[in-house]
C-alpha cells in the first residue's frame, strides 16, 4: 500500500502549457501530478491564449504571478534563466500544437508529459524520438485511464497465462455526449475537436480510441497488431470528414482478432470504456465506470469479481494501491498513479538508471507513436472504403 | 394480461420430427406449444433415429404409443389416414434435414414450424415459399428468443421514434460453451453442429447469429441491410472450415451501421445475447440473461430501466404478458408467446383471415429466408478475405 | 437435467377452488401443475363465486363444461360420484376460506395444495394435521417462490458448511405496489387483502413474508427460531389495524440472528425478495428478480456468481433443472418444480412409500403451520409495542 | 464545476495529531485537505507515539523536520510560538484521545477537525461545544463518506418533496473484514478498536454506523429520531462486551421508521454502505461502492439512474463537482469536498460571516454529538435486552 511517501528524492519543478480555466483535462493533470506533493510541484504555467485569463486563473491556484506566462516560448525562455526553473512540462493544448511545443520543450532541456493523440504523423513521432534521445529526456503520454490498479492486474494475469492464450480483444470507447451538434459551435472544449486543422485527421479515433488502444497494449504486451479495417461515419454531417463514430476490426500476428468501437454519438451511454480480453480458457472484463471491479470468467466456473486493494491480487496491482479495501477510487487515482510513474521515469533518466526505466510500465513515447499509427491506419482504411490495411 | 384463455377455437393437433431425449431444444418446443393446452396438443412424434428410444421417450411423455413413428415419412403417411391426424408439424432435427422434411410436410398438407437456420440455400427457401403458397400453409421459424415482451416494446419504441432515427445496431450472441473441443466428438447435440454435411456452411453464424439477426429485423423493421463484411475464425482448428467465432460489420440503406459478434468460444460469458439499438437521441439495450429489463437511455437524461408487465409499457408489450409485475419470466415465456402466435397464424390462414395474418408479428418464412441469406453472405464475405458484399 | 419425462406412473386428476379470471395466482397454479402434463391434469374447477364467469372461463381453457361447479361443496360431492373424479384439489381462494375448504377436501378424500398463509390460527393447522393423518393425505403449501434451483443450491451449501456456521439471516419481501390506496377499494385481488375478515390478522406479514420466512427454513433447516420482535406500521391509515410495512428482528437457538422486512409500500422497488445468509466464513445472496444467479462471497476472496444449470452446482440444484445453461428461467419454473414434487409426494403417500416422502424437500403442512405461527407471533409482538416474544 | 480554484483567500496552515504510517485514515485526511493546495497546507504533525517513526514518515512527506513533534502537547506549544504556526489541527488518533486533544487544541486557539466517533459521552460533547463557542472556533467531524455529490442530490430531492413524505430510512454499514479475529491481536489499526479502553463502549456501532447515521441526518434533515431499539452481538466471543454486529430499529417523530445494520462480520460483502430512503411516492437508493450513481424509483415508473456531474442534477449536487461527466470519482472526492467546506467554515468563522456558516452543510459539532448519542443509546438499548429507548 502506498500512502503518499516520496518515491524520489524531491519533487520535480513542473510547468503547464494549456489546461487553463476552460479545460477539463488540465485539472486532471494538476491533480495527478500534485496529489501527494512528492512527485511534482507546479511552478509555472502558460495556461491560456488569453493572458489575462491565464493570470487570473493562476492566481486563483495560489501560483506566483511572475511565473505565469503569455505563451510557451516565453515560459521556456524565462524559466531557463532561473536557478529554480521548471524541469518538466505538461502539454495540455489542442492536438495541433503538441508537436511544436514538445519539440521546443525538449530543446529547452525539459522532460515532457503530453496529451494524446501525440501528433498527427508517425514521422513527427520519430523526429521527437530522436531529439529526446539526444537530449536524454523522457516523453510521457497521458493516456489518463491507464493507471488503474486493476489494469495492472489484467496485464499480470494475461502474462501469467491465467486466461490461456489470448484469442480476442474487444475494445470500446463510445459515449453519446456529441449527439447534439450545438457544442461543435459553442463549447470551447468541443469546437477545436471537430476542426481538422486543430484536431488532425480524426475526431473520435484520435480523441477516444487511442486511450483504449493503448490500454490493450498495456494489458496484452505480447500481441502484435498485423492488420486492421475501419469503417467510419459522420452522423452529424457537418463533422465530415471527421468521424463521430467508427468501427474497427483487427487481426494480430498470432491469430488473435479484435474489435474497437469509438463513438461520441452512442446516445445515453454512461459507461463509455469497456475492455474484454478473451483467452482460450477464460476472459477478463473491465469498464471505466466501475474501475475497481474486474470480472474473471473461467469457462465452466462461476464468474469471479476481483476488487481493487484485496490481498488476493497480484503484486503489480497492489504496488500503487493507496486507499485500502472497501475504499473505492476514481479517475484521479489513475492519473496519480501515472504521474508517480512519470516522476520515477524522469528521476531514473536523470540518474542514468536504465534498469528502473526498463521495468517501469507507463505510456511512453513508443506508445504515443503507436497511437499516431493507429489513427493514421484507421483513417487510411476507412477512406479506402473499409478495407484491410497492414498496421506496420 | 393473458392468463391462458384460448385465442383460437380449439388447439391444433400437432406432431414433432426430432427433438427427442437427447435434444435440449425439443423440450422448449413442447413447452412453448403446450403451455396452456389451448394452442397445440402433441399427438404424434418421430422423435429419434433410434426408434426404441423414440418409443420409450414418447411413453414417458404419456403419449399414445401407436402414434410414435420410426421416421417422418411414416408419420406423415400414417397420420394422413386418421380422422384425428396431425394438422401441424414441428421440425427439430439437425439442419441438413430441414428442407426435405419441410417439403414433405407441406406436401402432406401440414402447417410447419421449423428450427433455424431454415435451410442451406436461399433457393431452397424460395422453393418452399412457392410450395407453401400453393398448399395454403404457414411456415414458422423458431427464433426462440424473439418472443420476449420487451422485444415487442423495443419494436414499438423504435417505430414510435422514441430514440430518434436509428443510427446503429449492435448485436452479439457470444458464449463460451465450445471452448473445449471435447464435445465436438462426444456430445450428440454438438457433434453434428461442427460437421458441414449436417450443419451447413457455418457453425456459429447459423446456429447463433441468425437468432439475433432476426431480432434486429423484429425491432427495426424499417431498416434494410445493404452490405456486410465478415471475418470468421476457427479457434479450434479441427472445426475449419466451420467458424467458432465471427465478426460482422453492416451498412444499412439509410446510412445506419451495425455489428454482430457471434461466438461459441467467448470463454466464461454467461449473458450471451446482447442487443443495443442506438438512435439520434436515445438508445435501447437488452440482454437475454435479464430479459424482463430494458434500458432506455436518452442522451442527457437519467437511464431508465423498463420492466416487463408494468403499465407504462406500450400495448404491444402487454398483449401476451402472462404473469404480472414482479413475477419474472424466462426463455419459456418467449417460446410460449411465439407458439401462441404460430397458432393464431395457422388458424387465420385456415380461415382465410388475411387481415390478422398481415398484422401478426412473428418469425415467418421470409424471415427464415433472410436468415439463410445472412449466413450465405457472411460466409461469402469471409471466404473472400473479409470484404464488403451486397446483402441482396 | 429434467426434460419433462414422467416421474410418476400417471398424472393426478386435479381440481381448483378459486383462481379464476381475476386471480393472477390461479394461472401460476395451472402452469405449475400442468407444465409437462405428466404430474397433474386439470379436470374440474369451482373458479369463482360468480358461476357464469366460472363457466365462461373454464370453457376458454377448453375444460369440460359439466365439471365446472358453482362452489367447492358441489364440486367435491359431484366429483366423488365419478369414476374419473379428481384426486387432488388446489385451494386458491382468499385466506379466510382456506381452512374450511381444506377440511372439506380432506374429508372428501382428496390430497390438498393450499395457498399461503395457510390458516389464521395454529390450532386450525393442528386440526388439519390430525385429519390429514387420519385420511392418509398430503397437504402442500404453495410458497411459490421456493422451487428455484438455486435455493436448493443454497440449502446444500449451507448444509455442507460452505459458509461456515450461519450467523445471520437477512430476509426481505418489500415492494411498493400498494403505495397508492386506490386499489384497496377497486382491485378485486387487493380488496380482500386489506380486509381483516378475509385476510386475517395481517396484510404483508401473511401475504408476503410467509414466503420468505419459509425460504429461510428451506435454506437453513438446522436453524431453530427462538424469539422475534416486530414493529409494524399502516402507512396508509385506512389499512389499520392491518400493516402495510413491518420490520422483524429474530434470534435463533444457536446464537444466530436475523431480520425481515415486509412491505407493500417500498415505493418503486422492483426486486422485491432478497435473501442473504451470512456465515462465519462466507455469505450467500439471492434475489427473485434474477433467480438464476447466486452470489457466493467468501471473505477475502473474489465474489463468485453461480449460475443455474451449470455443472459445478450440487446435484440438489440440478435434479429438477429443465432448460440447460444459458437458458434463463423465471417464476414458472419455480412453480413447476414445486408441483412436480407435490405429485411425487402424493404418489408416494398413495403407495405408502415413506422413504421417498422423508427425503423429499417441499413446503408441507408443517411449514404451513410455521407460517401461521410466524404471522401470529409477529402480530403479538407488534401489538405489545414491539417486544421480544418466544417463537414456540 | 469546481476545478480547484481557491474558495478562500489563502490556505490554512494545518497540523495533524495521529494518522501516521500505520494509519489508513491519515492519508485520507491529507488527501482531502491538500487536494488543491488552496484550502489547507500541512505544516506540522505529531503523527505517532513512536517519535522516530513520526520523523521518518514526515520527512518522507517532504515536511520540515523541525515541525515534527513527539506529541500533541509539544506541537501545540511550539507552534503557538511561531508566527507561521498552525491555525487548524486534525485529530486522527484512536477514539479515547479525541476529547483531550480536542480540548487542548481549542484552548490553544486552533480550529479542529476530529475523527468519529467524536467522544465517549454526550457530556463531553457539550463541554467542548461550550469551549468552542468561547474560543470562537469550529469543530468539524470527519464523517468521510458524507461529501459525495450525490448525497447532496439526495438531500435536495428529499427537501424538494421528490419522493413524497419520507416513510422509511434503511441504513447499512456492514462488511466482513473482521470475520477473522487474528487482526484483533496483530493489526495496529484493529487492536485498539476492540479494546473498550481505547475504542469506547462499542466497536461497529461507533466505528461504522456513526458514518451512516450522520448521512441519514444529512439527507433527511427534517426527520427527528424519537426512539430506537438495538440488538447487538459479539460473534467473535473475545470481543465481548464490544459488538461486531448490531441491528437497530428506529422510530421518528413524524411516524417514519428506520433500520440500521452495522457489522464487521458480514462475510465477503464488498459494498459495505447502503442507504435507501423510501417516501410515499418514490425511493432513493445509493451505495458507497458506486458513489456516482443514484437510483430514483418512482412507484409505477421506470427506475432512473442518476449519474454524478450531469446537468439534470440539482445545483447542490454540482457546486463541488470537479471532474465532469463520464469521469468517475471515489472516496477521495468525498473527503476533498468535506475539507473544502471545513476551510470555508473556518474562514467564515474567522471573518464573523454567520450567514455563510448558517447555510453551509457539513458535519459539525452538533452532528458529532448526535453520533455520540447514537452510540450511547444503542448500547443502552442492547444492554437492557433489546428494548425501545428514547433518543433524546
Amino acid at each position: 500500500m502506498f500512502i503518499g511517501e516520496k518515491k524520489i528524492a524531491r519533487p520535480f519543478r513542473w510547468g503547464i502549457v494549456g489546461g487553463g480555466r476552460t479545460s477539463g483535462v488540465g485539472y486532471k493533470h494538476r491533480l495527478g501530478a500534485m496529489r501527494d506533493n512528492t512527485s511534482f510541484v507546479l511552478k509555472a504555467a502558460a495556461f491560456d491564449l488569453d493572458f489575462a485569463r491565464c493570470v487570473d486563473f493562476g492566481k486563483n491556484l495560489n501560483m506566483d504571478e511572475e511565473r505565469l506566462y503569455p505563451d510557451y516560448k516565453t515560459m521556456f525562455a524565462e524559466e531557463a534563466k532561473r536557478e529554480d526553473g521548471i524541469e518538466a512540462v505538461d502539454i495540455a493544448t489542442p492536438n495541433f500544437q503538441h508537436f511544436e511545443v514538445c519539440k521546443a520543450a525538449l530543446e529547452a532541456g525539459l522532460h515532457v508529459i503530453c496529451e494524446k493523440p501525440l501528433f498527427f504523423k508517425v514521422e513527427e513521432g520519430e523526429e521527437i524520438k530522436k531529439l529526446a534521445e539526444e537530449k536524454g529526456k523522457i516523453v510521457c503520454v497521458t493516456y489518463g485511464f491507464s493507471g488503474f490498479d486493476l489494469l495492472s492486474q489484467m496485464r499480470s494475469m494475461v502474462l501469467n497465462g491465467d486466461i490461456g492464450e489470448v484469442t480476442m480483444v474487444d475494445l470500446r470507447y463510445a459515449h453519446g455526449f456529441a449527439c447534439d451538434p450545438t457544442g461543435d459551435k459553442q463549447a470551447e472544449g468541443q469546437k477545436w475537436r471537430v476542426d481538422p486543422a486543430k484536431s488532425g485527421p480524426s475526431f473520435v479515433l484520435g480523441d477516444l480510441s487511442t486511450h483504449t488502444f493503448y490500454m490493450s497494449e498495456l494489458i496484452c504486451p505480447q500481441l502484435k497488431l498485423k492488420q486492421l479495417l475501419c469503417d467510419r461515419q459522420s452522423f452529424i454531417k457537418s463533422r465530415a470528414p471527421l468521424e463521430d463514430n467508427a468501427y474497427v476490426l483487427m487481426r494480430y500476428e498470432n491469430g488473435a482478432v479484435g474489435r474497437m468501437w469509438a463513438s461520441a454519438v452512442n446516445a445515453g451511454d454512461m459507461s463509455s470504456q469497456h475492455i474484454r480480453i478473451v483467452g482460450t480458457k477464460a476472459s477478463l472484463e473491465w469498464n471505466d465506470m466501475h474501475p475497481d471491479e474486474l470480472y474473471y470468467e473461467v469457462q465452466g466456473q462461476p464468474r469471479q469479481t476481483l476488487v481493487r486493494a484485496m490481498d488476493y491480487l497480484n503484486p503489480e496491482a497492489l504496488e500503487y494501491e493507496r486507499l485500502g479495501a472497501l475504499h473505492y477510487t476514481g479517475l484521479i487515482e489513475s492519473w496519480s498513479n501515472l504521474y508517480t510513474r512519470f516522476a520515477i521515469a524522469m528521476d531514473a533518466k536523470n540518474r542514468g538508471d536504465e534498469e528502473t526505466l526498463k521495468n517501469l510500465v507507463y505510456p511512453d513515447l513508443e506508445h504515443g507513436i503507436d497511437g499516431i499509427r493507429w489513427v493514421t491506419k484507421c483513417v487510411e482504411s476507412a477512406d479506402k472504403g473499409g478495407v484491410w490495411v497492414d498496421f506496420k
